[in-house]
């Protein structure tokens, strides 16, 4: 694409022209039929199938200003990946429903294509987009189902399987995602609140990586079959905060759970109660070999008065990000 | 819920009150894993699964003064159901990506989830909502991918498979929901362009069914199987208009299709331009007793230099419905 053909709003192309850009930076999907027909048809390992689907919205979930369409396309992929993931399953395809004002530039699309292909690439290789749709809306809506296959003779990982006497380990990174949208926040916002391009030249080398983490997260997606495969009890996806999702995971399986702030790094707070990083959660039998990248943070009991204790103390509060509670209006 | 409570908009519940309404709503999915976990696991009837994803957005596709939250969640149901059934698959179950305005009131919701399961039960009994995506956004935004499952032992017919001599034939409405897409623009918008709502007492009886045929289409999902067990060579469903459809069956195929235009009933103009009635457009070998529904209405040839002829002459209009083109920018 040209300079000039790039700044191209796809309002005024025809919907074949913007598929034909998105499919040539996608790459071809190992699928038995793949897009162009009215649906997908994939082989799996087996006779089971796994699906889930996160949307991202301009607004509650990105500004513009601060993210690339590279970036978007990429944490669309992420966030869908880990949830694939946190049942033990291996994704095998996104389908991915792209929604734009007709004044969104061929080249952002091009980029978020790009963004996709680089996370599946990166993060869960063999995984591809395979089949999506194009619509007009006057918000920038990113909406994607991963489909992900279990081994054979394997059972998905719930959240509601952990014992008595666990151990509990997490597997990437806790906070970071919460530092880097702080600093985005404190840091890269005009005098009214409007998101401003991130100036990296500004940043030390550990706040480049927060926001990192915050505009493109890099979960271990690998790790989820892994821990299927040492024989994980329970495992479920951090996206809402450590604290919010290790109550809800104690409470589907009837136990409680007692962290360990010691284990937690520097910036335990964050650890705590930062979202949208996309850590594997997972619990153990105890003496359990765990896979690489798990660290152990804490330990199972019979269920107490709370589901969640930090230190032995009981851990209520909220924390993580609701976009209904907490978005304020604002896009950029 | 109460009156007053069922005016409650969204964005003063918490997510977990609204998913419950939801999920009183949709009834239990038949799933190895259902809502509540990161992910659904579902069983196929064999390694092969069939998944497409199609989109509404306030504006383009509807009026809130138009369409209840029934016949939203309807007719996003049976659209994503009738890609499945075009590949001759059978619908297992839908996953919905639901994106609101948080003024959006709980009533719509619940009966936007009642919608979908209406659609389910009374067009692929079986299926059912099996997990989704709740978050907020200024664009009612409704997305929704649908996976299937084809009979062990047979493939998915596709768009590529006509052979020259083969029948061209039609099962469900062609041209209805165009004729109500042309009274609700005619008859209910007030002198500003804005959509009203509809008073069906003044309608006749087959304006209605236009109107319905709009608001709520009723594909015929379990006719696409029925084709493929009877042999049908290639299958799409007609989304954007007969015209534009076979044309693009016909280009797949490498083929000619010949129609003829006095089987296509009073209003074959409608019935060769309308879009959004989602029937099914299959070809057959010659003398192929046809599934029950589907009727003769050209037939296909060597490849000429045209991919489509009505009454033996070349038909090269667009005809459909474009969102990038079509839009006028209202939504109401």
């Amino acid at each position: 694409m040209t300079e000039a053909a790039s700044a191209t709003p796809v309002g005024s192309l025809s919907e074949e022209a913007v598929l034909a850009v998105i499919l040539d930076r996608l790459g071809p999907a190992d699928a038995l039929v793949g897009p162009g027909d009215d649906a997908a048809v994939l082989r799996l390992a087996d006779a089971r199938v796994v699906v889930t689907t996160d949307t991202l919205i301009h607004g509650p979930d990105f500004r513009l200003a601060w993210s690339s369409g590279r970036d978007l396309g990429a944490k669309a992929a992420a966030v869908n990946l880990a949830d694939v993931a946190a049942m033990g399953a291996r994704p095998v395809a996104l389908f991915v429903a792209l929604a734009m004002p007709p004044e969104t530039s061929i080249a952002f699309v091009g980029d978020l294509a790009t963004g996709l292909r680089e996370a599946c690439d990166e993060l869960a290789p063999g995984c591809r987009v395979a089949g999506g749709d194009l619509t007009s809306s006057d918000t920038l809506t990113i909406a994607v189902t991963a489909v992900g296959e279990l081994a054979p003779g394997r059972d998905a990982v719930l959240r509601s399987g952990a014992r008595p006497g666990d151990v509990v380990a997490i597997c990437g990174d806790v906070g970071l995602a919460a530092a880097g949208l702080d600093i985005l926040f404190e840091r890269f916002r005009d005098e009214r609140g409007a998101a401003v391009p991130v100036d990296t030249d500004a940043l030390t080398a550990s706040e480049r990586a927060a926001v990192a983490g915050q505009l493109r997260p890099r979960p271990p997606i690998s790790s989820g079959p892994a821990a299927a495969r040492a024989g994980a009890t329970a495992m479920m996806d951090v996206s809402d905060g450590l604290v919010r999702d290790a109550r809800r995971l104690a409470s589907a399986s009837g136990v409680t759970i007692d962290l360990d702030r010691t284990t937690l790094g520097a910036d335990s707070e964050r650890a705590l109660r930062g979202g949208e990083d996309h850590a594997l959660l997972a619990t153990f039998p105890e003496g359990t070999i765990l896979p690489e990248g798990f660290r152990v943070i804490g330990s199972t009991r019979e269920a107490g008065p709370d589901p969640l204790t930090v230190d032995g103390r009981a851990e209520r509060s909220a924390g993580g990000w609701d976009p209904y509670r907490d978005w304020d209006g604002a896009a950029g």
